[in-house]
């Protein structure tokens, strides 16, 4: 990419000096450099690949930094970070102290706000909005939302706040026919009929490249039968969701014509009040094998890219939970499976397949989520929500109130637990044992094994107990020939020291007494709550150090602790964990060294 | 009321035997009881008297407990309550181990969900009729919801999962005209133009009652209007957020005809797809008092029924805040404040008036409150979001993500922290300090007076911390002449022993140690994150007693706890907190008692 067009960027505003030839081949470099960068680093592609236009007509419409735009979750953002000069850097892209693959405002001015977690584009753009409208400074606030990001009720709550006001506040609706996993409910559906209207063809290829061609002059007659088709198109439209919400609704325009998404923005900026942009965009645009299966390239690890990722499905914790939820559904008509639009990611593809009735995506909706989950429970049901630890933060609320307080049987399964990687802050599952062990009537378990996670499974499934069962992202490590039926195995060498740990952290311990023999495991099985009985065996101990791969406040570390000082333990105690930090992006190797939880700090400890 | 056709109905099937004319006198008792029963106990007035008829019509129309009704919040469901078996029980209605002002499953089988926080019924009623559909069980599910309660997102992911399906699954919409403050947002304006359509008062007045006056051949010939007006008007009110989502739309309809009403619901359960029947009520109906300002009247202390309630506002924590917003955002254009719906009972009455462009009522929103106030500091402001407590767990994701993350000076008021008395489990505001704490970069503050609360308001104001401060419902108890600019303030009589608490706890320990005075303490003014100075103060005493007016895990105590095992302190040392249970309803006085948090508990526990 030297001597490329693309090199030569280093501010937005440098876009605004290409001609629309020389953005074409702009468009071709970035995708290029995302593809070959994503297939050395990994990280979402798809999304990437299909915004790249967009983003190209977004920095030329508007003035960011002085123009807020936030890209909701941030994973479509790579032409966005390309374009606000970080080309330099961006094979840095995922990985320790290079480049976040969402938006971090501490990374550059032109990221105005962290994303990571779905549908917040909204509510934060509308905040910017509304402080500059209070401070006096003239600018217009731009969320662009995916079709799947629609799906959260964040976004519906800050459409509900926005609407029916007045000022230039900006909602472009990314809509690329599919979130994550296939989109969902009924919003989705009303997308696709205001897409397949054929007006919008008509308008886009009969008249609109006609007259984008013809430059200024063009322009004009394009925006005004803009204005015009807008009259007719919002009383056919009428009924849409943005309308309803008192946005007013412009498009759809098609996401891979700057031109035309140039002309609409000027548009939506000639208003005075709340404005949706419809635009519609391919996943995967460029590159065939993202093109025809988006899904497959939605996050990808690094691949070749001639020959495209290898779809081979790997042994994780998550295909194991999915493939135990197979099994027990065989023989148990009541279990049933839910999801926040993480089909794939979950490990529940065969589930979703074989199990069709019991089978509910619902949406980027993990508040509906979690008190569906209680309901389906509450009619006699055995309900399964497999949900990634960092977005189950969204339904707390939900946990204590409609599942917890009634007690009810809900099962958390609690994918990527711990520490994730190269996704870094937003993406961290460290705060779950934390606000989960706090929680009345809740039992957690941290499964280090497949096998475990298969017993713990099954052992849920057949109580009637409100549980979490949480495991990390990936694969298990080493293992033993131990006991996990109580709620903790005490692994000894005879030792006056001991390391407690839990969940994959037990490898690692495990390793480390292998090699150095000096202490023994207390591994905990069901977590939280904490026995009396465990107290016991832990107060036999001299030396005892907690290993815990999660936030220390509040993390089961300080649980124990409390209750040994409280039984005047004289123990010397210590807990490893994460400190009141944010995790950033970094293998997770890197990161369990970091913190002092690998092999090899469990060593140095025990020493 | 003995003698009453009330105090014969022991189950809603009874319902079914009476004619219009002794329903009318029913209502009558209803009403009577409720506003006799609340201006003793205190309760939730206005909302109940409004839903009087709907809840006859729809015990007359539905088979509870087989078919599920969950009236969202629950503070509109004393009607329900007096016709499910509970007459004889309802002057127990929110004491010590009475009838619960909410939906409570352990209370009676008629209450199908726990409801207490806002918009959960869709979901949990949508998650029954799943379980029933997936076991065979033909039944209706019903959730009713106010149109306050559609500002919240769970409402939306919920009708989105919902919509466009097959099968009798319906939400009826209580359209009281106003939520618990005014109602806001574009949605509320969608209901108001749909409500004033003049169609549905001409079928209302010169058709309805006349055919609901022929019995069953009129009702037959009332349906058949209704289906055909249902295709005309769905036409008309095509823009509505419901039809938008898939549903069927049918309504609306006059909330006080019983004879309408069954009409409609009839209509609704011919159905085989989702349907939403828009009810119009009139908030307070049948109190003049409550009717002309229901406002006064949603949640109510004991009051004089001839005289009303005492308007008379006293000062409390929630207004000393208000006021201190108001005193600090005049000097600084800067200071906002965020509601989500709650602006009478966070004390913002006066800021709403003074300050209008500065202050943001975004509805019964708390994630996107949450985000809004981080957008708001990211463009400049110092947002102060006042909340409960209970409800601030809605916002759990978006203070990690979208606050701490980036370190964003967003202030968070927690009102109604500890022990809230008489609402019970739901409302109860004893988790904010466990999941406070478990977020990096939180600064938590927990003033016992209201001369500490704007010492903290105004000190954070001032600061660019990420800042949480909680103080209780109600009014401030004893105080002592100290300094709280420090981490922590010593109170010392020169003992050995040591009580360490925070927040209004204080003023119970102080009023210990002046009868007893036997310990000395510690007092944490930010009491998170913790100082080595602290832990080293703490560690001078052989007796440390930890009192917290909140859940015990994740917890202050515990966070101490931890560092003085590590430390190797050889204190005595015991936590007094709420362990892992859900705190019923009861006076507040009686909770701290119960749970060994008052004077009593800690003179007994320092002996």
């Amino acid at each position: 990419m030297k001597d490329s067009i693309l090199s030569e960027i280093s501010s937005p505003r440098e876009l605004k000096k290409l001609n629309y030839s020389q953005l074409n081949t702009l468009c071709g470099e970035i995708r290029e450099t995302i593809i070959d960068t994503v297939s050395k680093n990994g990280g979402h592609l798809a999304s990437s690949l299909g915004a790249v236009e967009l983003t190209v007509a977004l920095h030329r419409s508007f003035n960011s930094p002085d123009d807020a735009i936030i890209f909701d979750v941030g994973h479509q953002s790579y032409a966005h970070k390309l374009l606000t000069g970080r080309f330099d850097r961006f094979h840095t892209l995922r990985t320790k102290d290079g480049l976040s693959g969402f938006m971090r405002p501490d990374e550059s001015e032109y990221d105005a706000f962290v994303t990571g977690h779905s549908s917040n584009s909204i509510s934060a753009a509308y905040g910017i909005f509304k402080a500059n409208a209070a401070l006096g400074k003239k600018s217009v606030s731009v969320a662009v939302i995916g079709d799947g990001a629609m799906t959260g009720g964040m976004a519906y709550e800050a459409l509900n706040n926005a609407g029916a006001k007045k000022g230039k506040f900006i909602v472009v609706l990314n809509d690329n026919k599919m979130s994550i996993s296939k989109n969902v409910g009924a919003v989705s559906r009303s997308f696709m009929r205001m897409r397949n209207d054929k007006r919008y063809h008509r308008l886009k290829f009969a008249v609109g490249n006609t007259l984008l061609k013809m430059g200024a002059f063009g322009h004009g007659i394009y925006n005004f039968i803009n204005r015009i088709k807008d009259a007719a198109r919002s009383f056919v439209y009428k009924n849409n969701i943005f309308s309803a919400l008192g946005f007013n609704y412009l498009g759809p325009v098609d996401g891979h014509n700057i031109a035309a998404m140039e002309s609409i923005f000027d548009i939506a900026k000639s208003y005075d009040r709340p404005t949706v942009v419809h635009v519609v965009t391919q996943k995967g645009r460029g590159y065939s094998f993202a093109e025809s299966s988006p899904n497959n390239y939605h996050g990808v690890s690094p691949f070749d890219v001639t020959e495209g990722v290898n779809s081979l499905k790997k042994i994780s914790f998550s295909s194991v939970a999915g493939e135990t939820l197979c099994r027990l559904a065989q023989d148990n008509p009541r279990i049933c499976a839910v999801t926040a639009a993480m089909t794939c990611g979950t490990g529940l593809d065969s589930f979703s397949e074989k199990y069709r009735d019991r089978f509910f995506d619902v949406g980027i909706a993990e508040e509906h989520a979690v008190t569906f989950s209680a309901g389906l429970a509450k009619g006699g049901m055995i309900p399964f929500f497999a949900v990634y630890s960092s977005f189950l933060q969204r339904g707390y609320d939900q946990v204590i109130h409609d599942a917890a307080i009634a007690n009810l049987p809900v099962k958390l399964l609690v994918d990527r637990a711990g520490i994730v990687g190269e996704d870094g802050e937003s993406h961290q599952g460290l705060f779950d044992v934390s606000f989960l062990s706090s929680v009345p009537n809740m039992n957690i378990y941290s499964p280090y094994c497949y096998e475990e996670l298969e017993y713990q499974i099954e052992k849920t499934a057949n109580n009637s107990e409100l549980a979490a069962i949480r495991y990390p992202r990936g694969t298990e490590g080493i293992k033993a020939d131990i006991d996990f039926s109580g709620d903790y195995t005490l692994v000894s060498v005879g030792s006056q020291s001991v390391v407690i740990t839990y969940g994959r952290t037990f490898s690692a311990v495990l390793e480390a007494q292998k090699k150095s023999n000096k202490f023994d495991i207390i591994k905990l099985n069901r977590i939280f709550p904490i026995s009396a009985e465990l107290i016991k065996t832990i107060e036999k101990y001299n030396k005892v150090d907690f290993f815990e791969e999660g936030i220390r406040a509040g993390g089961i570390g300080e649980h124990i602790a409390s209750r040994l000082i409280e039984d005047k333990c004289g123990c010397e105690y210590k807990i490893h964990a994460i400190d009141g930090v944010f995790v950033s992006q970094q293998t997770t190797d890197e990161a369990l060294s970091l913190y002092g939880l690998d092999t090899k700090a469990v060593i140095a400890a025990m020493e």
